[in-house]
């Protein structure tokens, strides 16, 4: 059945019933009221009419409507540094304390300095060991506890918001009209699983269960009073990016996505594998070309490679040879934030 | 929002649109009419009430309602042996003729000689080089071919029918009364993962992204057109049984069920797991006790383990101290296929 746009504007029973959240699509006949007329929301308006519309030679039963996203840079601010990294950082000193050996250790010792120039510089292996130290060696539950509070408190350096904040409207639109349209959105993110379902539903709309991310294992125990609970482990089981992207598509969902929505190097696989598959398939790559509003990074800045995701000149070629639609932040955007 | 037994029967516009599948559920005032009246149907009846009841204290939202189902022995036959060990068996023929080098190697030999005492036997070790061997080295695109030909002459040799006729009737109402009350159903399995996503959604409503399985890796990579493609790899992921289905739980869904039936001790730690989380909690285990119907197989026959999971005297005693409900198969249920 068709949750047509008229049930969605009515708020309609229908729309209840469904489950759909029409939050972000403003009270008039526009489902992506923040883009600007142009080929990037057309190819957006396209693929669901091909995909949604019954008399459509390329029509998709709701139950085969799966779409991934990418999330830093494609559905929050990812510039100058990950939220997830910054976390990590935030926790290190309490690390510490708890555990004064690691004091004087590299690389705990550089970032409980504060040298921010040599933290900047820590190569990727020292990265991971502050990730892997500051992400496991608790309860599930706990960790979602220190995220949740961490969230609260913490406030982007430059727009002195919390990160939550700093999701692209132009995005969430396209969540909820994929949503109203009857498409299962998931996130597909490089970024720590368990840390991003803290408060994806919440800001995104996009229960836990549709989040696939790089994911360390889980070890299952009992505490003193016997009840069971799941420590966090330092082993990766997933990484998910690049090729890991449609292999953790592939292990968490199980079925090829119908349109791919990334912004860099760490996507292209992910939008390779959505646009291989039968039918109509859509590939979009957020491009970051909006110093004022937002950040320009990337080859048409002629930027050196920066510590997040790159939209390299290679990729771009790529995009066009292949179809997919490139997304202008300055051009394709009426605003950035809500 | 509530969808009422009424609307339900009524087959209304709310069923539809929320996608409830009310397959199974009788055309009276019975959502589960193949169960008779006593304390397991009951106390399925109760929890729904219980969670799904806008005035009650134990009032569960509908995004947080997931439940977790065992497959083999729960929703369906797993006796004499699972069917996908059978698959892999039948698998071996092929591949030695692909890969002679295999014919007189231990424990491919064994299975091509027919020798069915021979097979039985095979220690686990060797079991596992059974399927890995037949469960990996394709495309999952070709994997899923393969099953799904497989599916549709392979037979039961007891009662002659496909083995996806042989689901419990009961359970599949179950699953149809669960969703009609906004549930999310999972299977949470120790059989494989790609293998049960083939058939889940015709045979039990329950979408390939909504299942948990033993999961091996997949290798991304081109084909020589360049088209991306999936490969299944031997190394195993995610050992799904035990311990491992809370973690995979945690992995996969990334939220606590609400309901869990199993048959075994392979499921012992995801009912407790279950059972730890707040509220109202429902942990379930179906007992084969029905020789006549099905199979008698357990402590209360006094058989000795079989290469199937067992359902031991101390799964029965946890149940017992722990509020689980222990399903009989030959008391609480009126047929057990449809």
């Amino acid at each position: 059945m068709e949750v047509t746009r008229r049930d969605l504007l009515k708020g309609s029973a229908a729309v209840v019933l469904a489950g759909a959240i029409p939050r972000g699509v403003a009270a008039d006949d526009d489902p992506l009221p923040s883009w600007n007329d142009g080929p990037s929301k057309e190819a957006i308006l396209d693929f669901v009419r091909a995909t949604t519309d019954h008399g459509s030679p390329k029509f998709v039963p709701e139950p085969e409507r799966i779409e991934t996203f990418d999330q830093d840079g494609t559905l929050w601010v990812e510039h100058p540094m990950y939220s997830q990294v910054v976390y990590c950082f935030e926790q290190v000193p309490a690390l510490v304390k708890a555990k004064p050996e690691l004091a004087n250790v590299a690389p705990f010792k550089t970032v409980v300095s504060g040298n921010r120039e040599a933290v900047s510089k820590l190569p990727t292996s020292e990265l991971i060991k502050v990730l892997a130290a500051t992400l496991s060696g608790m309860s599930v539950d706990q960790f979602e506890d220190k995220v949740k509070k961490w969230l609260a408190s913490a406030r982007d350096p430059r727009w002195k918001r919390p990160y939550t904040e700093l999701i692209y409207q132009p995005m969430v639109e396209v969540l909820s009209y994929m949503r109203a349209k009857r498409y299962k959105t998931y996130i597909v993110t490089g970024g720590g699983q368990d840390f991003v379902r803290v408060y994806s539903e919440k800001t995104y709309g996009i229960p836990p269960e549709q989040v696939v991310g790089t994911a360390g294992g889980t070890t299952f125990g009992y505490d003193k009073n016997g009840r069971p609970f799941l420590t966090k482990d330092p082993k990766l089981l997933l990484n998910d990016d690049k090729a890991g992207k449609p292999e953790g598509i592939h292990m968490m969902i199980g079925r090829r996505p119908f349109a791919a929505f990334g912004n860099s190097v760490g996507d292209r696989e992910m939008l390779e594998y959505t646009k291989a598959g039968d039918g109509e398939r859509l590939a979009m790559l957020v491009f970051h070309d909006d110093a004022d509003r937002e950040y320009a990074y990337g080859p048409a800045q002629g930027l050196p490679d920066t510590k997040v995701g790159t939209f390299t000149p290679a990729l771009y070629t790529e995009a066009q040879s292949k179809g997919w639609t490139v997304i202008s932040m300055k051009s394709d955007w009426k605003l950035i934030f809500a």
